[in-house]
């Protein structure tokens, strides 16, 4: 089974952490590919960057179909280019913000978000309100780290606790997730200091396109995820023509 | 890895069943552990027969906590018990119809339900709204097949394909859900005959619970779902005491 | 007219005070039957002691319908099994929380519940989506006192009077819902201190039974909540079969 | 105990049919005064008549404080003027509309309304939003027959037994609220007819009156519905003012 | 193009005021006329007045449509009368708060309304609710001043301004809406002090009535808001009748 | 005044056609330029399409920065692009399926859509939720023409008239949403044979867009829609880049 895990970002050291996340929780037998886009913003913190990571992140799953990719991780917590993915993926494509709240209301009766900047809470917000039943996303809250800096930074560990803790008391929420890829590395820390489940998205994404190929699904294609009409395209996108 | 997966109703041949769907989609090194509990409903069609079926659950998820079960499936599609299982169980526990739903919303933009009993039809949609975001699940349909005719009753799988057929057309669904843990074995074909997803309670929430074991993640202990304080029962149920 | 209110722990002290703030607000010519199960918890502090006190209370119905009960008042604040029961019954069932709220909600712009133990804070909030009109409950609150400590300590009422006032004005409701049988006794005192209306569920369950049997009205056999289907129970439950 | 049932249309004879219906559930020592205003339209078929009902019913709630009475009902299924009339009545007040989906809510799994004039639907699903938990009206169906010619036609009585026939099947409905004062008489063969629990407004909000003065619970003064501030009013409504 | 701008309260000072509010945004070739009423509350501030101020606003929509005014506001943050006005105006008809949440969602993720009375806090939520999407009004705040001060007082910007910082703080708001007809001139000072923009309902509804009208809109007059029937009124209100 | 109407598409007909009629809507003084993107797809049919359309349409909005342009229409129902698109712009900017929805809830009970494909109707009910109070959108309902046949085929008429009716009756509505740019044309004859208000949503967002630069109202840039921070692009997407 094969499993693209694509950072919509093109910084490829981001990329390099994300798939380690990913391999970690794989099973026997899947491969999992980190890939990074040809093309777009080095990282994902408005709705311009959101936007404008689509195309190269399309491109990789048009790349990942003729590779025979059996599934994909959209792995950035804005859940970029879900919609036109599923269009154009025959298996399952997953984003990591799905998967992390979907894990979430598995395990408690709500769980709060601990992201990067507070400019990216309504775009939390507005998937919870995809993803979750009404009620499950307690609260979201911006540590105020941009997103390449949660690599090196040290401080960035005790900051994400602390914000944590500070969520689980205010929300009265009993998870936390974990609301940017960058942040995959720090989830067992996170949730030995608190003593709750702290869910990264990368890492369930992961497990969840593996559980629905295992399972034999894939996207419907009656009607709104069927393959996109042909279409000509022109400009600086006539590559994204399909015929 | 076990994982017991528990059918709530006291009919061994149902649960003959449910364990095989289990057992076809557990990854390698996964112990699937089919189990009929000891007192309780032959089958489970009422609001009275689904609160009757938990302690018989419970007693199985205490006696799974002994023997080291690393995670539960509740294989009923009420799922009954499931917050009370959550409390007593130190790992991951999760209901077919949860599981179920929540692999159907990953599919496609919304689901059909396709249940026994038209009496439980009430309960299916309460369940849609604890686990599904607002919308996801477009309707519940019932064939009005007894739950413990599904195994023998050639009549069955052209009745549910008519079903879902309709529910699929009047809902404008794209994913149909099999409302009840003794239809199973028709996944396939229902999938095939309509030509879109269709999804298994038993097999999702299987993959689901190794999944959860797999990241590390059980129920937050944080308040709702801490073991139950300390109590005496008496009477018939003594025997449900704790210390 | 004969209203059974069911104690659905099995602490006959409780059952005592219960009865008599069922039997202080009951017309001329209704019969109040405080009941206490013969098997089950000595108290409902979870959601594993509310799955388990269901046997007795319905075992407690079924005897009402035998001796020609009218209606019946579920005198827990987890409502543990009304819908089971309401499909046994022939007459009305309702339980406290269910009449408190609906109750609270006639008297302002939102409510909020003051109730013993943390943990069952995310059932209240349960029964406030399927009770009361979205927005109605403002917050649930609190005080961590255990449910058999009500009856004796000094220190509740002024701990429960002092957390309805921060509810209050915290959520910025208007009207005060006890959330547990056990605070019957505490409505006056809280409602003088405070200044607001303070429904206490057992006295608003027993108006509301014996209102529903004086309008001739009973739940609806239709469907869901039909007699049950005859099905046979095995092991320590066998006496639950209907025939 | 005094309650005065208003009736907020200035038609004397369907006050009296009213009355009928108010007092035939009254409880022994309960006194029940149906009042027809000085002023307003002779039917509420529309917003403006609504709107223009609500200075008449207030001058009655204002006669009856001044006359002691201990609560109100606002006999039209709009329930017109009822925040204000909380407002000034230091007793409890309940409209119709509220009392009969407050009863239908505990009598299945949801109601159907049905009403006079297609044009009035709005109003009706707006009050379900106001006082039903979400999903627990089914739907709203109009039998266009106008509000005076109910008392009369014979031809009523099966027009009406017919759509509410087709209610419930099509909304998959359990109750049946009748959206009409004017209806009351009608319930009890609606009911017998259909074999299902029918909820007229006239009676249930008489009993629910009455059970919340027998509580002790009144409105909240506690900010919203306080008595209103002093106001002088100029003009034809000059006797409006307040000091 | 003829614009009723009607404050529904009878102070003539208000209506200058808000006329001026009115008059300066509205287009070239458009006129604008502020109404007092000739009956009703001098200022509204409660339920009772809100609904005592409907007669007086509907006569001058009944006058308007003789005058042939094109369009209507209603300028008070309650929309009293809306329905009813929609009704009888062949013309649009728009509430002030309506207009002015209509502009808020348009301008940012969520907008917090600062209002003169706590009591009134209610009433713009219920507002919210109908007029703006689902989690766009992120609250609403209070500044307990009379709406008959707001005009005179110099200490009502400053107090205005800490309010709506508050507001912005807490609730995580980026638009401010201003509560009250009678703040229209705080709009410019209070958004050059907080750096957001600060919405006034009156100039909102202004420039939102001529633009229906430019666009041929009108209400629809299919069912609900047709023509109300033909009707007799009595007493006082005998002039109300339609024929 | 400038106002900046950008078609998504590539398509300049269309183009053409939607700036004819935002201009025979703006004032005196507004001058409405139409926009062809140098990129992207011939018409919009998918979210792949979508995606795929904003690039190009965000370039158009950051040349109107450069150019001074006052505000921006986005002329497709899909709103590609628009919270992205205010980021970057100074003044206001309106999607046409958001003015639309705004306009239709001004004028009556609920609103209808009646679109193109019916692959597109779930982003319909995505935007309905995002833009109009709960329960305003009654149906999204789909001719099954392709884009650019609305232009030139003579059947287009009928068949959306037929579609109208249809919609008004089953959704029991009262308005009509066009639920596409290139249905412009259509809106007065749809009106005209239907007898309701039929909202062409370039029209509305035009007038809309000019109405809140008149009010001196603009994108609020605290928090999520301030300025996107600098960013590196590469790739195809470089001169993305925002330094």
């Amino acid at each position: 089974m094969l499993i693209r895990v694509i950072n919509p970002n093109t910084t490829a050291s981001m990329t390099a952490l994300i798939e380690a996340s990913a391999r970690a929780v794989a099973g026997p037998g899947v491969v999992v590919e980190g890939i990074t886009p040809a093309m777009g913003p080095a990282s994902i913190e408005s709705h311009y960057d959101e936007a404008l990571a689509v195309p190269g992140l399309l491109a990789e799953v048009a790349a990942g179909e003729r590779a025979g990719a059996d599934g994909y991780v959209i792995a950035c917590f804005g859940d970029p280019g879900l919609d036109a993915a599923r269009e154009i993926a025959a298996g399952p494509v997953v984003g990591i913000a799905e998967a992390a709240m979907h894990a979430a209301t598995l395990l408690g009766r709500g769980f709060s978000v601990v992201t990067t900047l507070s400019r990216t809470t309504g775009r939390a917000l507005d998937l919870a309100h995809r993803y979750a039943p009404a009620g499950a996303c307690k609260g979201v809250w911006a540590c105020d780290i941009p997103v390449l800096r949660l690599e090196h930074d040290p401080a960035v560990l005790p900051r994400v606790v602390e914000l944590a803790r500070t969520a689980l008391a205010r929300d009265g929420s009993d998870v936390i997730v974990l609301g940017c890829a960058g942040m995959a590395t720090l989830c067992a820390d996170v949730s030995a200091a608190l003593g709750v489940p702290v869910v990264d998205g990368v890492a369930a994404a992961t497990v969840l396109v593996q559980s629905l190929v295992t399972l034999g699904l894939r996207t419907s294609k009656r009607d709104e995820y069927a393959s996109p009409p042909a279409k000509a395209y022109t400009g600086l996108l006539a590559e994204f023509s399909r015929h």
